[in-house]
Formats: structure tokens, C-alpha cells, sequence
């Protein structure tokens, strides 16, 4: 039941968008390192996000709405909407999902 | 769907726990500032939860198990099993839980 954030692997998911991943029965928490300028295409999945921002700059767009997004902004997306990003800065961001990206183990 | 921490109340849960909380369909992500010396009380609830350390030094318990832990240490502890902790220092500390704390809302 305790672990380290250093022992997990950290996996290229998109070009310039690294992430050390928890999964646990339900949830997915990924704590990502984005570089500078690195894209997210427009996407959708069934898991509800939250993305919250911890540092850096990043331009997120959400069902067609862009904002742009620093340390302490969050967003909660619903399953099934798409989004997608990109990153002004480089950023460390983590997201929320649920039920559990098996897709992403 | 766009929001910011700087916006969300703080709540003193138990004293010395104070807790800035996102609420979604299905989790609760919880941004926990803990004073020095604070002591969370043994419980347990149905939900899942995950808890990681951002900031400081905590001892934590879970099912009679007590680690110290610290910056990139992270706990998952299943629903109806028993924890308790103790701020060794301040700490900040994120917990996800699924489902939703409707309790803390």
C-alpha cells in the first residue's frame, strides 16, 4: 500500500508528454511532464478527467472552448468530451481519471 | 468546467487539517494543508483512496502498518480499511478518493 512516485516508470504517451502513472482499483492519477510546445490532438474517451495544473503555462481546449490554464487552474471533464491541448511552457500537470485507463498500463 | 483552487473554500476538517476540495460525478481530489503535530484520528470509510505527499514529513497508518513518509511517497488504501496519521512537519498533501466524498461537500 506505499509506495514511491521515483520507482513508477515514466512513459511517453504523446511526443513531449511524459507521465508516471498510479492505477488503482477505480482511479488513474498521472502526474505528467510536458515540454515546451509539445500538441495533445483532439480527442475523447469514456473516463471522466480532471486535469489540474502545477506549473507552466498550457493552452487547453475543452468541447471547443480554450482557455489558457497556470498553476492552481483545474478543469473537469465529463466523459466523452472531447479536448485536447497544448503546452506554452513547459508544464507539470495532473490528471484525474475514472473508472481506471486500462489503456494507459 | 474551467476553474480555479484559488477560488474554493478552505475547510478545517479535523484541526490542523485544512482542505481546498474538487467534487465530481465520481471522485474527490483533496488539497490538504496539515499544521505541524496534527494528529488525524484511526477511521475508515467505503471509499477508495489514494494519498500523496507533496510537501513535508507524515507518519501514516494504514491496517496497523506506520511509514513515515515524504515528497514523491504515495499511499492507496482500499474502502473499509482503517488509517490514521500525524504531521512529523507541515505538510501538503493530495488525496483522491472514489466515489465522491459527499460527506465533506
Amino acid at each position: 500500500m506505499f509506495n514511491r512516485m521515483a520507482d513508477l516508470p515514466e512513459r511517453e504517451i504523446v511526443p513531449g508528454f511524459r507521465a508516471k502513472m498510479i492505477h488503482t482499483e477505480h482511479v488513474t492519477v498521472a502526474h505528467w511532464t510536458v515540454d515546451a510546445g509539445a500538441a495533445l490532438p483532439d480527442h475523447a474517451h469514456p473516463h471522466e478527467q480532471i486535469t489540474m495544473v502545477q506549473a507552466g503555462t498550457f493552452e487547453l481546449t475543452v468541447n471547443g472552448e480554450t482557455h489558457v490554464v497556470e498553476e492552481g487552474d483545474y478543469a473537469v471533464i465529463p466523459g466523452q468530451v472531447r479536448h485536447s491541448g497544448k503546452a506554452i511552457t513547459a508544464c507539470r500537470l495532473v490528471d484525474v481519471f475514472y473508472p481506471t485507463r486500462d489503456d494507459y498500463r
